[in-house]
């Protein structure tokens, strides 16, 4: 969903938006050399900076009451500190590690939006591969006053896009680079410099590719307690009533190549023999706040569209702690289970949680933290 | 799995090693300042370093054959050259963002383990807050001669492991600080410093949570080309035969937040009609190499182990084609899905194609080259 070009809505003049026939417009070849974008950008051309910006911004509230043209030329300060602010993401391969790391740090900004009624908006570019697009990507978050992050495994992308960036006064961050630096000068050894596409990587069809493949299968077999036969076949059983996000979970944690197998608990309903035949430390019982679980649940019911009668027998809070009570009551009986709060946390951090616990085992006694270690 | 600790093979004697009564054993104690512990490596405390490590590499390898104690001794640079190299990931947090940056910058030395016959292993400490723990993994990282990332919200702690790590000469790298400070300039306000699991963070159970975990049970319960009745209510069809990956594919896109529904192409038997009313452009179609999808077949029946005649219907050279030739032709017959080409691609490639794709809608006229924006 790109703030640009949300079509529908007139575009209000605008005498410095580029696309406007009254300046000239300003070609943007793909051809185009980014040096000489670069040169006519210093030499005056004038880029379609915040008013060009706002007025997108406004198009895309479309339920907002409608300004007068007057109305918004004179409140461009005050719409400004307003608008959104835009980071690019720039990849030539997935983008995935850029989205996911600058994903983590706007954890840091999470009250922007509140206090200044703002909102940040990443547009992530994949597969850039040759300078033409990364200039003509840069030139664009110049004009949308954007900051640009960049992982390039290619070191003269990596090189043009900083240079290019530093040209048109557009901040930027090299995400990758000084990680790829530091285990080269760890390894002793140079950086292959190829992008994920390239011919030359190793293929991808390796054991652990083929082990992640068969855990994924395995996990959404197990979905939802069926197949109790095949519990004693997972790495990890997670058990929990209705609605404590076993199955995204699951289907998280499969994603490293673990096998998940998940048991949901129901009042009154007997959990599978086969489940307390499984080795104990295998298993994850998951907890949670009452009054966060009955709210959950009444969204739950909202979604499904289900009767009165229903609705009551599922998120009615009597039966709600009734139910906490019971899978409490068999959680206490099987005192090897690790219970985790899932209470207000995000699939990742339990997750986190699960995969810390899985891999302490014990027997690292070099550091009183448990590590989890992988092979390359 | 720590190269430390895996006990049950009686370790050598090893003059530099702490644990060997013949030198003083140094007091880890997690109480320990860390500035104590760092005097006391600077003034002399000899630290168990290449040797220790190397043997215990030797005692992983529990089928190679036993070398005689001298032999040992008189290998040192052989064996030194060969053994694996140690990267520790240290976060206040799940620690997923270190191991993904660490995971995209390890691809950039795939060859690393093949020419030195050599490994890279990486070792992750989620949920590291506070400042005893964090000096106990720095002084052990010096110990094992690895180098340490880091990913701490906390801006303390964060200078905290670059002092640590400097004055024992352990290499690290900030992977996390500097994209907070580009976008702290950037939107000109401060980061909170507060760590994932920290009181004053925003909760997660947001529209956007609903709306993943939504996505996900649609996704597991799609599976396979069940409920094709429900086709049109997916954000994302994927198609294929068997073994092009259209199950681990759904599940990661599903992650994300999208619906997605996958409908298997069998020899002979017609896709339901439902499919061919989903929009076109939410159809991705799957291809693959025909001698790679059979070695990917001859895997699967390998690991289901069945007869033979089934194994030559999966996986025999002549089958193979013609279901991918079938495959194929429905393919033409809708010249409005996207073909992907999945030979030898990762999960996380394929996908990232799909979502750019997806994403292009030819809205986006600012620039020549799709974006995927998100706002937060």
């Amino acid at each position: 969903m790109s703030l640009h070009g949300v079509s529908g809505h007139p575009e209000p003049p605008n005498p410095t938006d580029s696309s406007s026939p009254s300046t000239p417009k300003m070609k943007i070849s793909p051809k185009l050399n980014r040096w000489s974008m670069g040169r006519a950008l210093r030499s005056g051309v004038k880029l379609d900076r915040p008013i060009h910006r706002i007025y997108n911004t406004h198009c895309r509230q479309a339920s907002e009451p409608k300004q007068k043209e007057d109305d918004k030329k004179t409140s461009t300060i005050d719409v400004e500190t307003t608008a959104g602010k835009s980071i690019y993401l720039i990849s030539d391969g997935t983008g995935w590690t850029a989205e996911h790391s600058v994903n983590a740090a706007l954890g840091q900004f999470e009250d922007f939006s509140v206090n200044r009624g703002s909102s940040v908006n990443t547009h992530l570019f994949s597969w850039v591969e040759d300078e033409d697009k990364l200039a003509e990507i840069i030139k664009q978050a110049a004009k949308e006053e954007a900051m640009c992050f960049y992982t390039l495994a290619n070191p003269s992308m990596a090189k043009s896009a900083k240079q290019a960036c530093d040209q048109w006064g557009v901040l930027s961050v090299d995400i990758l680079g000084p990680i790829i630096e530091g285990i080269a000068s760890h390894l002793g050894v140079s950086p292959s410099g190829l992008t994920r596409g390239a011919p030359g990587r190793v293929k991808t069809l390796n054991d652990a590719y083929f082990k992640r493949i068969e855990a994924i299968e395995f996990t959404i077999k197990q979905d939802d307690g069926t197949l109790p036969e095949n519990l004693s076949k997972a790495d990890i059983v997670l058990v929990g009533v209705s609605r404590t996000g076993k199955t995204p979970l699951s289907t998280y944690i499969a994603q490293k190549g673990y096998k998940v197998a998940n048991v949901p608990f129901v009042m009154g309903v007997e959990p599978p023999r086969t489940l307390f035949e499984v080795e104990p430390r295998k298993v994850f019982a998951l907890k949670i706040q009452l009054v966060v679980l009955q709210a959950i649940r009444r969204t739950r019911v909202k979604t499904l569209g289900v009767d009165t009668e229903a609705e009551n027998n599922y998120s009615g809070i009597d039966l709600v702690r009734k139910e906490l009570d019971f899978a409490s009551r068999i959680y206490a009986e099987n005192p090897g289970w690790a219970v985790i709060d899932v209470t207000n946390k995000a699939i990742e951090e339990t997750a986190a949680v699960i995969m810390r616990l899985y891999h302490d085992d014990g027997r690292d006694s070099s550091t009183s933290v448990p590590r989890i270690s992988k092979r390359y």
